[in-house]
C-alpha cells in the first residue's frame, strides 16, 4: 500500500467526502498525558421524572401533555427554526442565485436571500429518563431506527407538498446537479450531553426538514456524483468502507452478518470521531435497510457508543447526523430500480468532542475556524484506544 | 434596493466569501428572551502573577525565561502543531493529489497524505497580566498589529526559505489557481476566554505558519478571484464594504479618518460575529497598512471589543482571525506595482460565541455540523444591539 502511516509527523490528510483536508499533529501527543482523569460518574437519574418534558404523561412548553407512550414519541418543537410554507410571509427570493464564478451585478450578488420552509421535530427515544442509546437493548435501539425511518417517510412526503410538485422531489429526476433549492432534505441529528447543546439527559435525537439540501449533505452528494464519474460508476463509500474493512486499523466495530461497520475516517477532524455505514451493500436510505439490517445496525451503535462512554469514564457527548438520500424514494419499486446508481450512500457520523478525559475537551477555535481543521492524535491511534475498550458499560460492569 | 429585511420569516442567506449558506431563523427570538442575565464580571486580575507563563521574566513550560519585555514579545509555541522541514522525518507525499472530479484509481484518492512544515508561535500583546485589547490605549494596541506585521513578515520569509524556491512563495507568480500546497500561510489569529479555549487570560494570540494555503483563506481568494473575473477586476470585498458604508444598517463602528469599518456581515453565522476592513481603499496585507491606517484600525478595534465586553457585562470570549495575502510581497516596490490586482483584501474576522448572556452561548452542534450553519437573530438586529452599547468600558464606568 501507498499508503503513509505517520504517526510522528504532522501531515495533511484528505477527505474525498467534503473535499477538504484536515491538518494532523500526532507528535502532539508526545507530551505528556498527563490529562486529567476524572472519576467515573455513575449518574443516579430516575426512571422518571416531574420536571422533564421528555417524560411520558408530562406537560410540554407549549400546554401539550406528552401520552404514555412505551417505545418512542415524535412531536413538533416548540421553538421551531423552520416554518410550514405560507404564502402571506414567505417572500420570494431576493438577489441573483448567481455563484461567484458566473456573471452578475455588484449589489445583488453580494445580498443574497432566499426563502425557505420546513419543519423541526424532537424524537424521544425511550419513556425511560435514565436511559441513553449505550444502555438499551438492540431490540429497543431497533424501534428507534424504525421510528427515524418513519420521519424520514413522514416528512419527505410533507417536503413534497410543500413544493407543490412531486417530481421535482425526486432526486432520481432532477440528478446531483439539479439539487438546491427545490428538492428539500430530511436531516436526522442528535445532541448528546450539555456540551454539545443538548437541553435535557432523557435521551432523544431531533429531525429538521428543510425546503433545501443543505450545505454539508449537498456537497457530500457532489463528492459521490463525481466520484462515479470517474470510477466506473462505482460508489465512494462502498470502495472506502470495503478497503477499511481489509486494512483493519481504522475499524472499532465490525458486523459481518448485518454487513455494517464502524470505522474512524481516515480523514477524521474530532479526535475520536467515528462513521458508521454498511460496506456489503450499496444502500441510499433508511427505507432500503431491512429489518435484519436494522437490528445489526443496531448492535454496532450499541458497542461503539458503550465503548464511547467506557473511554472516560462518563456519558460521552456528540453530535449524531444521519446523512443519505435527501429524501425517501417516491415509491417502493422505484427505488429498488435506481438505487444502485443513486450517488447517496446511508452513514451516520459520531462528532464527539472529548480529547482526554470526561472533562477535557478539543476546541476547535482560532486556527481550525480560520484556518483549517486540526487535530492531536491519527484516526488510527483514536481507533486502537477505542477497540481497547470494555463492550460492557462501565456502570454495568460496576454493579 | 432589492434586498429583503426579513426579520420575522426564516430565509438563507448567501456568503460569496465562503460560497456558502447560512440558515436564518429570526422568528426564534420572539420566544420570550428570558435569558439570564448574569451579574457583571468584575475581574480582579493583579497586574502580574508568579504561575502565568507569559509574564515578563517568568520561566516557561520549556524551562526557558521571558524577558523583561515593555511591549509585545513573541516565542515559539511548546507543543506545536507544525514543525520545521526535516528531510529526514517528512515523507513523500502519497495517494494522487487528484480531486474527486478527476480521473483516479480507487485506492489512492481516498487515502492521500501529504507532508507539512511550519511553526507556531505566542505572541503576547502586553506585560500587563490584567489587560485585554479592549481596555489598552490604541497607541498600544498599534503596538500590536507592528507585531503582527513584523511576525507576518518574519515567517513568511521562513516559509519561503523552507520550499526553498523564492518563486513560488510568491502569490503574483502562481496566480491563484497555483494556491496550494507550495505556496504558504502565515496564519494570525486569537483565542480569547476559556469558553474558546484559550489556556491563559494574559493577552495573547498565535501565529502558525503554514507550508501551504488552509481551506478557509484558500476558498475566499478562489471567491476573490472568481468575482474579478466576472466583475471587471473589481473586488469583492471593496464593493461589499462600499455598500454596507452606504446601507448602514449592519455597521458597528466607522473610522472615516483610517477608512476601516466593523460591521456584522450579511451573511454572518456567529450571533455577534463581526468583520472589521478597510473600505476606502485595497488594501491586501499588513505591509501595506500606513502607521495612521494602523492606528485607525487600533480605534476601531478598542471600540468593537468594549462593545463585546458591554453587551453582557463581562469579558466577551471570541476567536479571531487575520485574512490577507497568505505571504507578505517579496520586495516593497514589487508590492505597490501589483496590489491593486491582488486577489486578497486584508480583513479580521471575530467569532463570538455568547447568544443571551454571559453564560449562555450559541451551540453549533448538530444541525450545524452535519447540515447548515443556522443562526437565531438576523445581522441587522445584532448589528443594532452592538451600536446600543456604549464605547466606555463597564468596568471604567463602574470606577
Ligand atoms: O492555545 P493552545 O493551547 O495552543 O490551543 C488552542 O488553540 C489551538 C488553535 O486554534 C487549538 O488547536 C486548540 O484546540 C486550542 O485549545
Ligand atoms: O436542542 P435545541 O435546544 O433545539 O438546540 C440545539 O440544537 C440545535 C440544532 O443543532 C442548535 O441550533 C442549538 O444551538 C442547540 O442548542
Amino acid at each position: 500500500s501507498s499508503e503513509l502511516h505517520p504517526s510522528e509527523v504532522p501531515h495533511r490528510r484528505f477527505n474525498p467526502l467534503t473535499n477538504s483536508h484536515v491538518l494532523v499533529s500526532p507528535h502532539r501527543t508526545k507530551r505528556p498525558w498527563k490529562g486529567q482523569v476524572d472519576p467515573p460518574l455513575i449518574q443516579q437519574l430516575p426512571r422518571h421524572t416531574k420536571d422533564c418534558y421528555l417524560c411520558p404523561g408530562n406537560p410540554r412548553m407549549n400546554g401539550e401533555q406528552n401520552p404514555d407512550f412505551e417505545e418512542t414519541y415524535i412531536f413538533e418543537n416548540d421553538f421551531p427554526a423552520l416554518l410550514q410554507p405560507n404564502p402571506v410571509t414567505v417572500p420570494a427570493t431576493t438577489g441573483k442565485a448567481t455563484a461567484a464564478g458566473e456573471e452578475g451585478n455588484d449589489d445583488d450578488d453580494l445580498f443574497q436571500t432566499k426563502p425557505t420552509f420546513g419543519s423541526c421535530k424532537v424524537l424521544t427515544y425511550s419513556p425511560r429518563h435514565d436511559l441513553t442509546l449505550a444502555l438499551m437493548s438492540p431490540e429497543e435501539i431497533t424501534a428507534v431506527i424504525r421510528c427515524w425511518r418513519q420521519v424520514y417517510e413522514m416528512e419527505g412526503k410533507t417536503i413534497r407538498d410543500g413544493h407543490a410538485v412531486d417530481e421535482r422531489g425526486s432526486l432520481e429526476s432532477v440528478g446531483v446537479e439539479g439539487l438546491g433549492d427545490d428538492v428539500g432534505c430530511v436531516n436526522i441529528f442528535e445532541n448528546r450531553g450539555s456540551m454539545m447543546g443538548a437541553s435535557a439527559p432523557h435521551p432523544h435525537g431531533q429531525v429538521w426538514s428543510t425546503s433545501f439540501v443543505p450545505e454539508e449533505p449537498l456537497t457530500e452528494l457532489r463528492s459521490l456524483a463525481a466520484y462515479r464519474k470517474t470510477h466506473s460508476n462505482r460508489c465512494l463509500l462502498c470502495t472506502y468502507a470495503q478497503q477499511e474493512v481489509a486494512k483493519r486499523d481504522r475499524v472499532v466495530v465490525l458486523d459481518e452478518e448485518s454487513g455494517f461497520v464502524a470505522l474512524v475516517p481516515f480523514w477524521a477532524t474530532w479526535p475520536f470521531e467515528i462513521m458508521v455505514l454498511p460496506y456489503k451493500r450499496h444502500i441510499t436510505d433508511l427505507t432500503a435497510i431491512t429489518e435484519d439490517e436494522a437490528l445489526g445496525l443496531a448492535r454496532v451503535l450499541k458497542k461503539i457508543l458503550t465503548r464511547y462512554d467506557n473511554l472516560f469514564t462518563t456519558p460521552f457527548p456528540y453530535s449524531m447526523g444521519i446523512h443519505q438520500a435527501p429524501l425517501p424514494p417516491l415509491a417502493q419499486g422505484q427505488a429498488q430500480k435506481t438505487s444502485d446508481d443513486h450517488p447517496a450512500h446511508f452513514h451516520i457520523h459520531f462528532y464527539p468532542p472529548l480529547l482526554r478525559s470526561s472533562s477535557v475537551r478539543k476546541f476547535l477555535v482560532g486556527f481550525e475556524m480560520m484556518a483549517e481543521a486540526q487535530r492531536d492524535l491519527t484516526a488510527e491511534q483514536a481507533a486502537q484506544r477505542l477497540r481497547d475498550q470494555s463492550e460492557v458499560h462501565y456502570t454495568e460492569s460496576v454493579k
